[in-house]
């Protein structure tokens, strides 16, 4: 039975929310055992556990937070033990072009150093809004396809673990049991 | 006197809208001359002439159009001879989180590679949305702030140019003389 | 049996010196199809036939190569038909420090803009030599660790389908059944 | 009179080796004044003091040292009254392909978010070795084009401080008073 981590740092909550919605959408597959925690509520054997691990940081000046960093140099020194996971990520940033994408290919650039897997989303949450590096946002999530980039993310996160991990093949997003975009 | 180029490529009309509202942006600092030139009409003369230049692409599949990078790798073949100038970029995307961000880094990138000096804008156009690295937009600006964020890269990018080219010291943003953020 | 696709852009012939080297890492693992094809040579059908993808581009002005760029925008229309698909980068620059990595991050963003999961190889190749977010060159690969860089890229991608698709778990990197890194 | 400061933080020692000499670089030309100091010899006050800064950070997890990025999140905090200034990056990386392009791009991310103008060199510093979107480093500098990689950083740096703040236009390095690449 696949295993999923959502974890996250969170300054001011707003991306705090992001990861309960990623949550939301990892557990929309069955099967599959998802833990959500923050930095401080999480160790290296949280990270060892998981087979998927969807990593969230506010953009602080334009990258990922050092709290979230000092977690990953100060905890995980496991390295080449982490090989082949799956992971993806999520940001809220102050405001649109506040560096939220740049933030999100640097979370993913620290899980490839330890050999992760890494991907985004294809789909459109929404009019103009998708997740293809990962789930951005302005602030906190408040409109629906914002809140539904997110969960999206934790959704395509569980799908993934439950075709590569667990072999469930008919789970892969292109077998097409939902709507990926919204004029479908 | 200082010169601008406001260089694009524009598929479907969107970048192009931007294009026309940076070159609006940076008229607004009195004693440079702005060409707006879309690259079918530019040559490597314009590139030559220019003291600061405002390069824009439409992002697609998450980077920089190829035609926009073709005109660059064929008619830019004056190496080193571009040193010291001022850049900065601007790109229209599908969706937000759609690597408009990204694409923006990598026009910065082609600026680098010759000797250019890149930079975004610190300022916030309106709530929620600023052109740190870049102005990105998605699909074609049409609320105010998102045509404000077109405008101010050009304005910034003139402002530098009167300051570093000109000498004119007093245009420099941080002397003061117009509002630079909503809530100021 | 999982499927590899080899694809890239040469112009100096470095780049396809590396593509031939990651094609033999790919083969050292059976049961894997292996096919090596320039973009000239390649077409939509390749792209949508394989599991597996190498794709390497020179580093033009620190990114990706406009020819490389035009194959993704002109044939591969099929988007959302690639997802799950899994991908790593390469590219030959002129000078370390000359923006092959930014030019393999630029490659895996195209791959993760049509759903592609991707990854770097955490082993070390040779001294002071390794592959984190894809293989990168100045010039051509001379020395042995510069080769062993790109076979290892492409020996990776074989194990990661083999594990993921084919259900091979006994192929897992971390199963131990090679030397990952030279002091080992 | 122009100022610069080379700001760095260093582990092992290797990044502090490259700030030292990307300094004896700045100070190749006369008239400016440099600073070197390490995060924790450095405050708010060297970063508002000075024209240009050089900022350097070893390469970990791919990306910027979280104790860099903790100077920058905790003890910056002027947002606004740095735009203008001048900036480059530098780092050292355990190994080639390591991470080291990205990280001065994480450096000029962060600069950027200040609105610094930021550049790297486009001169080669010996065979296959260059600096351009900063100068990274496998380890410490030991050859000598690897040296010369990190003064001719500091050098370009000075260089544009001297052009456009002091308005030293004879110093511009297309004035051509010096070699620029091995080969010329």
């Amino acid at each position: 039975m696949g295993k999923i981590l959502v974890l996250y740092y969170s300054k001011s909550g707003n991306t705090k929310k992001m990861a309960h919605l990623v949550a939301d959408g990892a557990v929309e597959i069955s099967g599959i055992e998802v833990r959500l925690k923050a930095i401080n509520e999480a160790d290296r054997e949280d990270v060892l556990w998981c087979d998927g691990l969807a990593l969230g940081s506010p953009t602080h000046l334009g990258t990922v937070a050092y709290e979230m960093k000092k977690f990953w140099e100060d905890k995980i020194t496991d390295w080449q033990k982490l090989d082949g996971k799956i992971g993806c990520a999520f940001s809220s940033q102050g405001g649109w072009g506040g560096g939220g994408e740049l933030t999100c290919l640097s979370l993913l650039t620290i899980l490839m150093n330890f050999g992760f897997l890494v991907f985004g989303v294809t789909d459109y949450a929404g009019y103009q809004f998708t997740a293809h590096y990962g789930t951005t946002q302005a602030g906190e999530p408040r409109e629906e396809k914002q809140k539904e980039a997110c969960r999206r993310l934790g959704k395509r996160l569980a799908e993934w673990i439950a075709v590569c991990v667990d072999g469930r093949k008919e789970l892969h997003p292109l077998c097409g049991n939902y709507k990926r975009n919204p004029w479908d």
